[in-house]
């Protein structure tokens, strides 16, 4: 299966290396009649991009998304969305060596054996840049969801540093995206000195959905858990996915579990509850280190700058769930 | 999407309740000429079964399967497998409260939302029983994949105590599926004893495939990794999936990720390295405990009958992405 | 892509060949509530049967539905539906010389070609046996959609001669399935000639549909009538799939092809108007004729037994496409 | 199901109207490795384009596409090829009628009531401009297909006009893409006629397919003369599809079809037996006339404009079903 494709009823197909024209996205099945515009994508474009702040890869992009298709008057036609947005940034000779010498924990050696031929440039289509396209139909993905639906994403863990408290109304003001205001202090302490040693960390998200719809998934194959483990997995940096208590139910006893319905993560047999999802996702730490940092491009901490990314995909998710529940019903 | 099929060019439909006439799959695309015969389900079948042992429920289920179509002279056809397994067991009296009783922890409840009626005896669809399904195709896949790969599952965790070495050898040969002999006993003690409590616990496995393909997967959507993550997820007992370092790369700088390919788990962008594939799933302890499990169907620890599901659905992304990858080679 | 799953929301899967145990069908995605028994399936698979007139093969087949999933205390739950039918009439060795002789006209040397192993029975898959699982499915297709919609199909030519008048209370009283009662006399003595001489015909078949939602299709690829030419074409003895005006289209000018709706079919733009779906397919003439056809299976007009498998392909389209409607619907 | 994509291994996803910034097509899929660049579109193009001789509209599209990914210092790299082609003529008040008037045999009225919101400038979505898009992908498809593999299309009956005898090399030297060089004459002469006149007309084409391979196409649901025929009837002016001897079929006889294999149109129990694929189309005559076609786009005869589209149609379905018969091979 050709597989740049993904979602059901919604669906999207993304394109585009990091240093070529374009990249950009088709977002088909979107319903009729929902306003939307370029401006629409900004907020979440600039919350993904590098450079945001010095805890991040300084490469400075020009997310500037151009709408091709699928809106006309300022409203979706039902048609497929296009959105393009230009590589303007394009520095081939930067990564010449890139072409025949294979970084250690990347795909150029996986997409060299699988492809033979390949756009070395910046990871070419194996580069993070591939995520723009995930943000601009995660937008999309928002509006078909109800609007009192807020998916939540921060930061809980960055090495061995921890979050103590939860206060989310703090998570977009501080540049680790952390709801512990304190701790994201000495977390952004903590990055900037692996930034100097040209050294990398990873990290743990939480992502918390409120006010998800019920009766969302399906029992056997399309279940929810398994739909967004799915999604949330297509994130390259992403080493590890798990709802309500997750992990933790290795260590727990049935008597224990049963006593909060948090450790359910808002699904049941595959089922959304209408309880608020609760997902958790490992980041592993950039690979590019030590010469290789200094020489391309440096993310010392690339946690933050997931979060919308996985926002967009939890929300592709569920909007394809939700029209999909539609259809059931007579 | 009608959700009760998984894969792609190797594609399974499972159906059956628990307590209706009979259960089955539908495996399409294997090909042609591969020696197939009912025997060959037995094995798995066996491991996967409730019964086998002390530390699992005592319902004993009576699993011969029946091919339907698709083989012809003990080969594949490459046209549809049909089989079926009668349920012998049928006892809806026994299950009679459930038809209004939601069980915490259960699907019953979010069932009862979406579809309004539902076959409530022994949880119906929902019933793990569907899993019979999935071993039987994940046979089928085995057959399709290189005949020297191996796909490995054991338990590493079962409440707090944890395997300390591993012994492949020793794992068929204890009722914990543990490679660690001498934990393995003191793990089936405590399940014993939370048996005797009408308690339970949940766990953590480790699959390990030796011998994998490499080019398996593909860079943005289909990479193999997040086939792996949903494939495990559908499984009802699944509560996270990680592969390599998983979720200790949220602790993890960069220097001492890159240092142990084993912490990339055998994936790179996406797609298969050719090392051994690693993945990690954490199990939840049954929701069946205290009164509900003494009059039901008791289950202390699920963990080592999840093993062989778990390989199956393995199999079946493995199978399913060796096929495809042929595809692309001119 | 395995290939014996057809549909979206609405999903078939057949399975089985002619002369094995048994064949059958999963019906994935229907509604829950859905009232549904082995009785529904009766009245069009006597419809489809072979042996119900002198005019059709003499081969009997006794087709007995069994429900093994999906329904409880007589009503859907929304979870597959699987249905099979055992083979009762397995005489393998009056097809031994199938084996390794390949009849004109017939699949036996594609599949033989293409999979190397095959089940020669009768036919094996290729059989027109299969499409008693369409038949199946088709009544549960009916139950989804509208109660007012009526999919009539009916024959219009048999060889040279041509149905002259349309009362269509008349075609389900003689063999021949014609909406004009007395060319219906002529086609059956026609076809009894052809009998004697163990020669066969064609025909052409319309299929009418009163009351149809509007608004079912896609305006690019998923067209109503690009569905429904699929559909349609993938019954083995169909050569040609139209609608509207069809093939007349080819000789007409613009003044003319708008003065009747009818010559539109129903459909505009890839979706339906609402006004009655109309559409035409041709049917061969058996392949199996002179000494081929007095030692195997005659049957000198496959036409009239056509018509209900035609008729469920066309109701598992718009049960589809009905249900996929509401999706977008907010 | 989101349906504005079209394949399974090979897919195709379209986007774009008449009168926005620009159309395109992402083309996923394609192997690597593979000779590609904007030229190798202009040929099909121009064949496609709109005012390309007397007897099509006036209408001047400028098609100059633009690869924006997928492709790499001339070669494909296995990623997403996005091809875009901006619309340089957007003359929307032009239109502005067509935004409340639903023109006769169009799928204004259809759109309205499906979308409700929606691009009436020059058809919007449901405009033939679309098929810019698919002419892009089947010049992809043909350079997946073996070397040796010729799609031939032509035009063999307009009005009352048929073509009597076969000179393929004559198609591309005469504006109605008559195989017969002489009718092509008098074709053209009609044709000037009707466009003076304000009115249209429908035709008939073959599309013959020599050295196609083998074993293409599945049995059941994916029978390669289904997947042709969804695939060509996707093509709006289509009005019906066959193969081989295909409506003739209706009246003919056993011992008449099985003389000669061109009836069975080079496909058995839908697979391909190597012979040529023979298909035929008829195309409706545009809708537009008289007052309508004044004020708008006129064009009397569309079918040698469809040809270029069928035969990219042809030429996906093929190439897909070629790659998937590589991955059942062990």
């Amino acid at each position: 299966m050709a597989s740049n494709t993904f979602g059901n009823l919604l669906r999207i197909t993304t394109f585009g290396e990091s240093h070529g024209i374009a990249l950009g996205v088709i977002i088909d099945g979107c319903p009729a009649g929902i306003t939307l515009s370029e401006k629409d994508f900004l907020g979440d474009l600039a919350r993904r991009r590098p450079g945001q702040s010095a805890v991040t890869t300084a490469r400075q992009e020009a997310d500037a998304p151009t709408i091709l298709s699928g809106v006309f008057e300022g409203k979706t036609t039902g048609m497929p969305i296009a959105v393009t947005v230009q590589n303007t940034n394009q520095k081939p000779e930067a990564y010449e060596k890139l072409r025949t010498e294979f970084r250690i924990g990347h795909a150029d050696a996986t997409f060299a054996s699988k492809y033979g031929h390949r756009d070395h440039r910046g990871g070419g289509r194996q580069s993070g840049r591939e995520t723009v396209a995930r943000v601009i139909a995660g937008v999309v993905a928002k509006k078909i969801l109800p609007k009192n639906l807020r998916i939540i994403g921060h930061t809980v863990q960055i090495g061995s540093l921890e979050a103590g408290v939860y206060k989310p109304e703090t998570i977009e003001k501080n540049p680790m995206r952390c709801a512990d205001p304190a701790v994201a202090k000495t977390m952004e302490a903590y990055v900037l000195k692996l930034k100097s040693e040209a050294n990398s960390v990873g990290g743990l998200i939480e992502i918390r959905v409120k006010n998800p719809p019920k009766d969302l998934g399906d029992p056997v194959f399309g279940k929810l858990k398994s739909r967004l483990a799915d999604a949330l997995m297509t994130i390259g940096a992403v080493t590890g996915v798990s709802y309500g208590a997750g992990f933790r139910t290795a260590g727990m006893e049935g008597k224990d579990y049963v006593k909060n319905t948090d450790n359910f993560g808002g699904m049941l047999g595959g089922i959304s509850t209408g309880d608020d999802l609760i997902l958790n996702i490992s980041i592993k730490p950039a690979s590019s280190i030590g010469q290789v940092a200094k020489e391309g491009r440096h993310d010392p901490c690339i946690v933050p700058r997931v979060i919308p990314v996985a926002e967009a995909m939890v929300a592709l998710v569920l909007a394809d769930c939700y029209m999909l529940q539609r259809a059931y019903r007579s």
